[in-house]
């Protein structure tokens, strides 16, 4: 009887709570509609073509005389997969001597399906464009004898626009917004006022350009990132700029604790990955302790028949069995809090020359991402493996991906330490950064560089050799046998080239990437 | 006595490698220093000061009349942290009539650290200023009447230039690159070519304008991502522009199978996370295996002592105890590897109205990154949960941030799709996007809106309302007892309002997105 009554009680609670609901969910203002389909805005299209230079034919049939090597930078958009015709295969040639190897990608699949990865890889990077392209990319040209002056550059939404000219009408013409004027100059004919287009007359010039001043424009289409081209004419001229509109970008800053020296525990976590090599794993954490007692170390772990590794400072992640090599890196970097991330191998050794604060140091002051360190082999050469990526557009076909040795300038004030685009497998980045381009778990088995050419453009990177750690030995004596756990982690680490694992990678470089071509030395 | 040949025969090969990779290690060419010092570019300052809009004394005494209703609209550089005056407090009153409630988020700090956080945040602002700010974010004016023709907007590097122009001399300066001649034009001069500074006169202005057509800008002072402020200038003017330097941003595009309807399964993977509730979490796999039986299924589990759960297209990751809310959100997303993810609670269920094929649609169809469902609660309520965020900016206090309900437009095509920027728990996104967005593993508690804020600017978000998924019941009826795993499960979800959750939430708020105000209804 009791349970009943407090059925009714509830039954009757929550309806009323429903009409509120509802009443309150009630739209109590009208919505436009918005078209956010996959084309490209028309005004991108039509301001491209009316902005291009046209050919002045004038000047067409003066002569001139190439200049090849200059020539030769300009975008060709085009690029050819052929690398350099190799001299003799003598044994560390290619360390010697090191020589371009050409790898077209498109091999990575079986001559039947080719066609219609190509067609899929085509379709998916048209709605890319679609998505990434903006109104702000499109090439505008001031004309020259313009009367009118106007901003080029650098104006956002909601900003007041500047404008000076010297014509007794113009008019204002915007396409995701409403123009408005924040104050009235007397005289002055307004009309449209509050609408995409807008014109101004009056018989005084002052006063016309004293009310330009005044001119506001107001986004109304909304989109989180993209620009108007606003239209300015006035007889005979016409001016376009664009206005950018965007939220505002909020920045993602760390507490890095109290002033003084580097706190490397409350700035830096550490972050590993290992598949079965629990040993060297702990000999990596034994030789980190004696030098970061209490720095916080991440453990992705994918090993079959996981063991528990605890311990202060130690956070053990335990993966679905064999998910792979970046999976795990992905996933440890995606837990770290600190400011800084370091990625160390789990056959790393740290040493007294493993000095955290100076790779911490040339972050906090340089205005790089990420900045790689040394790796000493037990042979004592010690590796920075710098790399420079640069992208050569193509067409169709895809863009080629050029890989070298080296890297693009000494830092100053950091005598040891250069500004390159890819560094070797111990590097301390910053945390967002590194959690923004991220490590593609497609990538299951063998793969680096990967991680660098998917930062292109994002990540600022520099080397220092300075820093270094060791490499527990990869030298397999003969006279050593290997150890049960080694053979089988060789087994999954390094499959036979001719493996998935490769195809895996071309094709993820065809398809994902949009290259056609890899060249490296 | 073998052993002892062996290891000398070691020896002398490994020295050998040793000698040769030193050799090949040697720089083969020089390479310039580079500041890339935290310090604003003395460029971006100049240009910034010398382009801005002169006052001009002719105009500054005619008269006006204010208009507060725009003037009120542009940025005011300053934010007050007020919500609206309460009127009576009825119960529902906040449903039926919403109220703006302000919150001061320094109250996440006691007094006596405060100044010491507003310092420490300053400094980290400052350095993130410097690293993402270029001089393509400098506001610059095309002059009126200026005889030169150029680009305002678009050119990037290694593009060649296009000028039109109408004097005998010009003189082209670039501060992080060179500029040349790609070739030559007879009867025209050229100094400096290859240099920063180039300047080209004639006596045959069209032999002039000729030449400036082959003019190339190639950048040698390395940046992955800046822009250079080219001048541009001949007798009495001046002209700037900025040519962008950028590696060119390579696409993360996904395989998503051949052609025909939506194979959900091989397009989503839905991510979970659980803590404890192992019967709800199993409930909501058989609810989604009723509907796709072959969908990959990713859960994170921060349980104390884990149960395995496993099965076809299970992936069940373990975390250490506790770690909490975003962690394992951040977890799970960073494991998909399909083109988009699908976020649900684990106290979720799927029915016939769970139709993913829909929200997949929208997202192929439309430029949206991110597009919500709706959430139906036992009482038969549905929620779409949609929120406009916005950022008032601030001075040294920092922004205020404006979280309201309701959106910005209805999609067209999709009526029953809004476009809006934060959304429900219950949402399809684009991978890559999600995983560049993160969620801050630092948000242990009740958190959600924290994605959207980070995610402001950079994802364009969606809401639909025909696309609903059920929520296991909430509601407590009074005579049925909380199960153990619901009483602790609810001690670790909400921690009582004052507790540490709420702090760190506003703590982050206002450190890590520099934010001193947050008001919503």
């Amino acid at each position: 009887m009791r349970s009943l009554r407090k059925t009714v009680l509830l039954a009757i609670l929550v309806s009323v709570v429903l009409v509120l609901a509802l009443l309150h969910s009630w739209p109590t203002r009208t919505y436009t509609t918005v078209d956010v389909w996959q084309r490209p805005g028309p005004s991108v299209e039509r301001h491209l073509e009316e902005r291009l230079p046209e050919l002045d034919h004038r000047l067409s049939n003066i002569p001139f005389h190439v200049r090849d090597s200059v020539a030769s930078l300009l975008a060709r958009n085009g690029c050819i997969c052929e690398g350099e015709s190799g001299g003799v295969n003598l044994p560390f040639a290619q360390l010697l001597f090191p020589r371009v190897s050409a790898h077209p990608l498109h091999t990575a699949f079986e001559a039947s399906e080719l066609e219609e990865m190509k067609r899929r890889r085509a379709k998916e990077y048209k709605s890319f464009q679609k998505r990434s392209k903006t109104p702000a990319d499109v090439l505008i040209i001031a004309e020259a004898n313009s009367p009118l002056q106007y901003p080029t550059q650098g104006v956002e939404s909601s900003h007041s626009l500047y404008f000076a000219f010297h014509h007794l009408q113009i008019n204002i013409t915007a396409t995701l917004g409403t123009l408005n004027v924040a104050a009235e100059v007397d005289g002055v004919k307004i009309k449209g006022d509050g609408e995409m287009h807008m014109s101004l007359s009056s018989s005084l010039l002052p006063n016309l350009n004293r009310q330009l001043q005044f001119v506001t424009y107001t986004n109304t289409l909304f989109h989180p990132s993209t620009a108007d081209t606003v239209q300015f004419e006035t007889e005979g001229h016409q001016a376009v700029f664009s206005v950018k509109i965007r939220h505002g970008v909020t920045p993602k800053l760390y507490n890095t604790g109290s002033k003084g020296d580097y706190n490397v525990s409350a700035l830096v976590t550490i972050a590993t990955k290992t598949f079965l090599r629990y040993d060297k794993l702990q000999d990596l954490i034994d030789s980190v302790r004696r030098y970061y007692p209490t720095v916080t170390i991440v453990i992705a772990d994918d090993s079959e028949n996981p063991k528990t590794m605890s311990g202060p400072y130690i956070e053990h992640y335990i993966m679905p069995f064999g998910k792979g090599w970046f999976a795990g890196r992905n996933l440890a970097v995606s837990q770290v809090t600190t400011k800084y991330v370091l990625w160390v191998d789990d056959d790393f050794i740290f040493t007294a020359n493993t000095k955290l604060e100076k790779l911490v140091d040339v972050l906090e002051k340089t205005t790089l991402d990420l900045v790689g360190g040394a790796v000493r082999e037990a042979t004592g050469y010690t590796a920075t493996y710098r790399q420079t990526i640069s992208i050569e557009p193509g067409e169709e076909d895809g863009d080629c991906l050029h890989m070298r040795r080296g890297f693009h300038h000494v830092i100053q004030g950091f005598p040891n330490c250069v500004v390159t685009d890819g560094v070797i497998n111990f590097f301390l980045a910053r945390t967002d950064k590194v959690q923004q381009v991220g490590f593609d778990p497609r990538l299951a088995r063998v793969a680096h560089l990967e991680f660098f050419i998917d930062g292109l453009g994002s990540l600022h990177v520099g080397s220092c050799d300075d820093v270094i750690v060791n490499h527990a030995t990869k030298i397999r004596l003969p006279w050593v046998s290997q150890s049960e756990s080694d053979k089988t982690y060789a087994k999954f680490r390094y499959p036979p080239a001719s493996s998935d694992a490769t195809h895996t990678k071309n094709g993820l470089l065809f398809f994902k990437n949009r290259f056609q071509c890899l060249t490296r030395n």
